[in-house]
């Protein structure tokens, strides 16, 4: 067989992680705080039929819906997210700004194609999203971690490394980070956009978790306070209307979205056009306020659940992030265990069976860094509060045992 | 604003081209011969909202419509598509030798990750799809030519190519070729299969058109004649059921497969679900063989109408293609025309009105080649037979009166 790219060695060491996020496990006995999913109850499936029956026709939107359409997306739909999603949140842009994407994470491939060449150097969150680590290993750039703390990523590390590395890239969650669940302060927001102004670099800013918050105050995005087109922003909505449609959108300048355009049409011409006169109807019905309210009381809800979970149930001196929205959950448990090594045991033993993701690999390790071995993350969309303390009993009394406490 | 990949550079070259095959004019007086949409009438508009309303319900497949779903797509469309597109022309491979794709575009995309890094040389039709040379564009390889004759691309000119240019990727679209219409015949593509493992190169076979035939005999795709797992087909679900859902399928060794799984999560997860479900229970519901038929019929008849109005209308001298089937026909006119520098004309003049796609753009000129300049690529699929007729007199009598013919 004829040498494949040198992009594939690289991908091959991440692509096992992220099967483990994506993994599908049948038996209904096992309790899966592993994956993102929404939950089930969120989908507004008859919503979604009742809008398909009235526009999927002649008259209204069919052969809009099943044709060709423009590279950058459903225009009107583009005309909602400046006015509903991000005019609000003090993001000044024209519909002409977006570009419609399948899902968020093609936003940040694309935004690769564009910001960067191979053996460039990308700063990323400690921990990172795993699977926009594998976007970064297909791209064959360095990756280089900037340290976090409560408040999100350290805008005094991140300058300390964009002068020791040269990069060309920021990759940031600001909200409800995925995978620690923490939040990006306002000031530090400010500055991550003034540093990349300061040092001419790129920012990808992937935020699609930042529409289900549920407490707090609204934090306007880095994009906000981009004055020099620095910044591109990556939305999904698998999180606020559903993720099987696969669409996201991605916010930039005039200069990048030009190369969007070209760079859409050499992914996959646009994105599939159903789901995306689907989507438009649905906010443009104004259907969106009431499930928007529904969906953040939900993961309220099941967030609670887990904290609680965690409290009373984890290991002595286990420590635990505290979302104010979002989808995951972050723990450090005491030393002394390895959770990537117990992991297969806590799915498969009779008396456990809770899928979680380990914690290990959402590092970017430099030469001399010690793994940390003791984290995870949890997901609490998919599952009922029920399932969710009960996962937490299972989980915690697994972990106390590994760590021989009462 | 810091400096963009180098690959934003080559791509600017292609993307003015591509603008022109995606125009989108409103002027109902302009007759559009240039896009490759499918006619209007064949979107089975109504077929699919009746399944959406049947099928898009809680008991039924909502959620896994709606939901996140597998990398590789909905298994019951990768078994359709074993069993009714691929097993009958001579491809024997599993449901998991296959990757759902967002359109056949990203098939192409994802198989050039996989294959080909900065500097590798692909081989291409002379002429050859433009959106593909883009793709090849953002790749960063060399595109070199192999000459084409009637009967597809000359696999004498292939292997010297091979010889001379130790390319890693043959590109070829076998059948109803765009922008020419015409077809790989049968020896060669035995011939292709043959000299891509002799020489270990990969082909990327790229065949959206093979099931819209309307006359003459089916041919096996170069994939059934692979032995040695070099041939990666791509397909898509644009012209045989509806463009807009932007579905497509790429067919795969068991290795190449698998790197294709770590590309698509990397691109964009998966793609969407809504439109596999539905393009699913298009076929599973038998809906396919008489929509098929319908299909083959209406582009029969506009594909007679094209050559009758080449034949009846353009200068003397003009030479066509004769295409068995598929979306497009390729014109050479006489010399002394250049097809770009009157394109304009022809949109606007108020007699003329037509929109064509130029057949310079196409090549992939080597360094002592003089540019075509009098080639046109003409698309009959979007357009009724008596619009054809009508903008082939108006283009004919312009062409016409631009050679100083009477």
């Amino acid at each position: 067989m004829a040498t494949l790219s040198s992009r594939m060695a690289k991908m091959a060491d991440t692509s096992y992680v992220c099967k483990e996020l994506f993994e599908y496990i049948t038996d209904p006995e096992v309790i899966k705080l592993n994956i993102g999913s929404p939950a089930s109850e969120v989908i507004p499936i008859d919503i979604i039929r009742e809008i398909t029956n009235d526009v999927i026709t002649k008259e209204k939107r069919g052969l809009e819906a099943l044709g060709y359409g423009p590279i950058l997306g459903v225009e009107s739909l583009r005309q909602t997210i400046v006015k509903d999603l991000l005019r609000p949140k003090g993001v000044e842009v024209s519909p002409d700004n977006i570009i419609i994407t399948t899902g968020g994470i093609e936003g940040i491939n694309m935004a690769m194609q564009i910001c960067t060449n191979k053996g460039d150097t990308v700063l990323v969150e400690a921990p990172t999203f795993i699977q926009a680590a594998q976007i970064f290993d297909m791209f064959e750039v360095n990756m280089v971690s900037v340290d976090m703390d409560e408040d999100g990523m350290r805008v005094d590390d991140l300058e300390k490394k964009i002068i020791e590395h040269n990069p060309k890239v920021i990759y940031v969650i600001p909200t409800f980070q995925n995978p620690s669940g923490r939040t990006l302060i306002l000031e530090r927001r400010k500055k991550v956009a003034e540093l990349a102004s300061k040092y001419d670099i790129f920012v990808i800013e992937d935020d699609p978790y930042r529409d289900i918050r549920f407490t707090g105050e609204d934090l306007a995005p880095i994009k906000a306070f981009d004055k020099t087109g620095h910044v591109i922003l990556c939305n999904s909505f698998s999180k606020i209307f559903t993720p099987g449609v696969r669409l996201g959108y991605t916010v930039a300048s005039d200069e990048i979205i030009k190369h969007l355009w070209n760079v859409k049409m050499a992914t996959n011409s646009h994105t599939s056009m159903f789901p995306q006169v689907i989507c438009d109807e649905f906010f443009k019905r104004g259907y969106y306020p009431e499930h928007h309210k529904m969906i953040c009381d939900i993961y309220r809800e099941r967030c609670q659940a887990i904290c609680d979970g965690i409290d009373t149930y984890f290991p002595k001196g286990s420590k635990r992030t505290n979302p104010e929205g979002g989808l995951f959950i972050w723990v450090e448990l005491p030393e002394g265990i390895d959770t990537a090594e117990v992991q297969l045991e806590a799915k498969t033993r009779a008396d456990v069976k809770v899928v979680y993701v380990t914690g290990e690999k959402s590092f970017i390790y430099s030469e001399n860094d010690k793994p940390i071995t003791n984290t995870l993350r949890l997901a609490f969309g998919a599952s009922s509060p029920e399932k969710i303390m009960e996962g937490c009993r299972r989980l915690g009394t697994f972990f106390k045992e590994k760590l021989n406490q009462e």
